[in-house]
């Protein structure tokens, strides 16, 4: 296996949203994409999305070469698979079901062609096991949309080889993605795990009447969600430090940091909670009932509306 | 009390980097602006931060009459006082400094002037414990630059009037701020909260060795951040639900979320961990070691640095 062979034509097993969004990506850098999905509709529902995608892709400037007419649909596995680089992986999230795909797929490909995964719920090592090739499975996670938003989470299991990683790194990187390395499965990846922890806050403060919904949203979104679309937190503490950066942070900002981890909240989406969350957890609060949009009586989320 | 009583001047007290960053905000929006502070470089200061503020806040757009010429400075606070509609306070964090400030400044105004505390800290429902007039001292709370970022945080005390609120939110929302009103007093108000509970889960990431300091910011701004800075995570569910909005997601998502909030990590800033922060916790792998810039030598984060 040569770390320099270059990928140029990508498998799509599986093309629901994530895999079409993905498609759209790869054709808007200019690679050849063959998708497959068994689905009746497929074909017809992925050109439409990678139709409704593509204005936006040529916003953002297509890559030399780059036409959805490289754009090709089978519905047999076996020849989508014929002369790919690389795979990227969207199938139902089921152990069983992950298994034998990539125990088909390993079968259908030589061993130089990657087998990414965008699988959010089954660790690689489970969806790798029954290959003979385990060492080129690898979990791709995107962020979605893939063909907006450019974070991929790269996870290799027991069995990944580091060539795998980094060939996976380096082609991600290379499409104008940032790849980050997770160098241990961890349960929802990382991304997933950043905004489960912003988000259990954020509902403890709901539920304990400490904000209202909107107030919530706004606390991230004109406060620091501001900062966090251009960059992290560890950068910004580092800046926040001043001229002594991070380690000033941490001799001086570490304690009241401390003192707010200590009195977050721990709440739980309790069947009440959930049962009443439509319609009073995550609307106006009573007081301003006056004011909600005729929307609010078919049951969406006044509070929450775009 | 007239609700519709203008703000019009306003009095500085306290002249550090909030104070003097509230200072240009609110010459920006127009205003007159008296500071005070008994620190012996403190106008110098405060000039040369507006100064250096004021391009920013040009290119931003300055509100009509808008000129630095509107500030003045005096060492002594009953002057500083005089004929101000709001007093946006800025001493230092300590509750019997904030107490006797807030009596002081109580005395020196008529119950219709606003008493704003810039505190993050420091609760209102002390700050106003001795005044005679409580009623109108309230939080309000920046998030740093104030100058820059909208976000406000109104927090009232025991004696502070619904009016206080009412009053402060629509002034802030008047030039151009975005406050929200914590309906409760928690430690930290709300942002910092955000902050510390996305923080939390970051540092244990790092600790645990699953992501490198520069992938877990990627992972923050190249992924759920981008999203962040345009809307809160409320919205962002709703949308992510699809047609079922925030009730498809409480149906199908908070699943995989509460599988995500048990398994988050709870680190400490143990003294071990600060200890070793700056030189092994907060910088490259020693893998790379050989890629790191020559600042890591002089003890700056080479991972951190901008």
């Amino acid at each position: 296996m040569s770390f320099t062979k270059p990928v140029n034509r990508i498998a799509i097993v599986g093309t629901g949203v994530i895999g079409a969004s993905w498609a759209a990506l790869y054709l808007a850098r200019g690679l050849d994409v063959v998708a497959t999905d068994p689905a009746p509709n497929a074909e017809e529902n992925l050109r439409e999305y990678v139709d409704s995608a593509w204005p936006a892709l040529e916003q953002l400037g297509l890559s030399a070469g780059a036409t959805k007419e490289r754009l090709s649909f089978t519905a047999k596995l076996n020849e989508a698979l014929q002369g790919v680089d690389l795979v990227q992986e969207n199938g139902p999230e089921k152990p069983d079901f992950k298994i034998k795909l990539f125990s088909d797929m390993d079968a259908l490909t030589p061993a130089t062609t990657i087998l990414a995964s965008s699988s959010s719920g089954i660790p690689i090592g489970v969806s790798q096991s029954q290959c003979k090739h385990p060492e080129r499975c690898v979990i791709g996670h995107p962020f979605n949309p893939p063909h907006l938003v450019p974070l991929v989470e790269i996870v290799g299991g027991e069995k990944t080889s580091a060539e795998t990683i980094e060939r996976s790194m380096a082609f991600y990187a290379s499409i104008g993605k940032r790849p980050i390395h997770v160098k241990k499965e961890v349960v929802g990846h990382v991304a997933n795990r950043l905004q489960a922890a912003l988000y259990r806050e954020v509902v403890y403060l709901i539920d304990q009447d400490v904000l209202s919904v909107s107030d919530a949203d706004a606390a991230v979104s004109w406060g620091p969600g501001l900062r966090w679309g251009l960059m992290g937190p560890n950068l910004l503490f580092h800046l926040a430090g001043g001229r002594g950066g991070i380690h000033h942070f941490m001799e001086h900002l570490s304690g009241p940091m401390s003192t707010w981890w200590k009195d977050l909240g721990n709440p739980e989406f309790t069947p009440e909670l959930k049962r009443r969350s439509p319609r009073a957890f995550w609307r106006k609060p009573a007081t301003s009932r006056s004011t909600t949009s005729p929307k609010s009586a078919t049951g969406s989320c006044s509070d929450c509306s775009p």
